[in-house]
């Protein structure tokens, strides 16, 4: 371990940078920052990409010899209007042809949480799991696997009614392995005492067609948890070492599952974002050689 | 079912009003506006208690005929500090006395956040289970129970590291259901997909003594989720109606698991504090009878 992982290649072998972590970059720039720190990876947002051009964005991280770790974000399948269900439907097959052109094999889903009015979460799942029926064939036949991230419970309302490890697992299983998987974020599920129970669950899971690298597991990634929260409870991941959160005891339970896939580096936090980016990716590197890694 | 329930003893029969809902009022403006309006249940906390006078709190109480459903707050267990650790026990202690004076037999428990610095959510759970051990038998011994709250997962980091119902009840289950049980609030648990189970589970528990009316559960506490949540997100819970809770469903699962006690409303909410007190709660009082009972 050193104190600056700049250069080490070897230290950030699984790294990647959520393009969140440092949305204040244009994919220039942000592809430029990683060539010159040694990121091999990135994890990418729909809107910037489709605003760059998804054919474009896709050559110049292939260009920059980045791999793309994940997409974010197809999901908000929870509408029980038919018109509203059929458009978000549409649009997650359009976010998967975008992964497929990006070349990762990873769509991240932030499932929706409930329609104006109701109060039935369950309901809102079980909606969730009719619109996986209907994309997981599509996403396979793409190469690109769904990605069910149970978001903190703290967005059960309005973003998101899968709220832990065990409710994306309850879902994903109803499908194979190759079609839903599942995101495991530390951000949202440090707090949850099932959690070492249920990430050994998912990495043992097999594919219908045989054994799947890391089971469910589609991708990690990490962000610390750091109080007091700000309104509306967006913005306020804290950079990796600043918080709650046990990176490295989490990292750890997730290769024990038998993930050896990358650990992205997603932070949504404004006082990061007013800062220079390339400094904020630098230290996050740091961070993470620090906090995350062995 | 009637539009206002002011006046309508059998409707009212097991509504009881936390004292933080409408702590604007003074405590005999509160037991003046109870009495007028038919409430049968306070809940009440230690600090406007002790700023009174406990004494003279229970005489005011007794007085209009007031059940004093649950004293809020002990708890704060998990310091590592043995001095800090003393003075919270010691202060526990006082607060079984305050509940016993007070009349209520059950003594609601914060169980506290992680010690700066630490990242060990499982050491501080067990120093909780330790404190348990020490304050349970004395909490007995003056007829009071320990009711361990499971508080929102947004709270585990700085307030309460249980997080979950089922986290409560692996602690309360160590020690005999007469001297620790759970408080159960849709507030902190309406977004677990476990509560059915866990409720029930609950509610089956016997003393070791015999049966407990309710087994586990110690009070059954109400508000509804309502976003976005503001900064520090201890301010924002809903009145009842005006958000994403089933209400009637949870009180019908608490119910069927035995459960026959008071539903106390408890809404932390700057808006209804900058209210008239007594309106206030004329109107939980209604959308008590409106959106929790059959």
């Amino acid at each position: 371990m050193t104190d600056h992982a700049t250069g080490h290649a070897a230290e950030l072998a699984r790294f990647s940078v959520n393009q969140m972590t440092v949305k204040q970059l244009s994919l220039p720039e942000l592809t430029d920052a990683c060539a010159r720190l040694g990121v091999p990876g990135v994890g990418l947002w729909r809107e910037p990409v489709q605003s760059y051009g998804v054919a474009e964005a896709a050559r110049l991280v292939r260009d920059a010899g980045l791999r793309v770790t994940s997409l974010c974000r197809g999901g908000f399948l929870t509408a029980t209007d038919p018109a509203e269900r059929r458009k978000a439907l549409d649009d997650n097959r359009a976010a998967v042809d975008e992964a497929a052109t990006l070349g990762t094999g990873t769509l991240v889903l932030v499932s929706g949480g409930l329609p104006a009015g109701s109060r039935d979460l369950r309901g809102a799942r079980e909606r969730i799991a009719d619109a996986l029926a209907e994309l997981g064939p599509y996403a396979r036949e793409h190469g690109v696997r769904l990605a069910i991230e149970p978001l903190h419970p703290m967005y059960a309302a309005d973003r998101c009614v899968v709220s832990t490890l065990g409710q994306a697992l309850e879902l994903a299983e109803r499908f194979p392995a190759e079609q839903v998987g599942v995101a495991v974020d530390t951000y949202h599920l440090w707090w949850d005492d099932r959690v070492p129970e249920l990430v050994a669950r998912a990495g043992a899971a097999t594919g219908a067609e045989g054994p799947v690298p890391g089971g469910r597991i589609a991708v990690f990634q990490v962000a610390d948890w750091i109080t007091p929260l700000p309104a509306g409870v967006l913005l306020g991941r804290g950079q990796l070492g600043d918080g709650a959160v046990d990176l490295r005891g989490f990292r750890a339970l997730v290769d024990a599952a038998g993930y050896a896939g990358p650990v992205e580096v997603e932070l949504f936090n404004e006082a990061l974002w007013a800062r220079d980016g390339a400094e904020v990716l630098a230290e996050t590197a740091e961070r993470y050689v620090r906090h995350v890694l062995d």
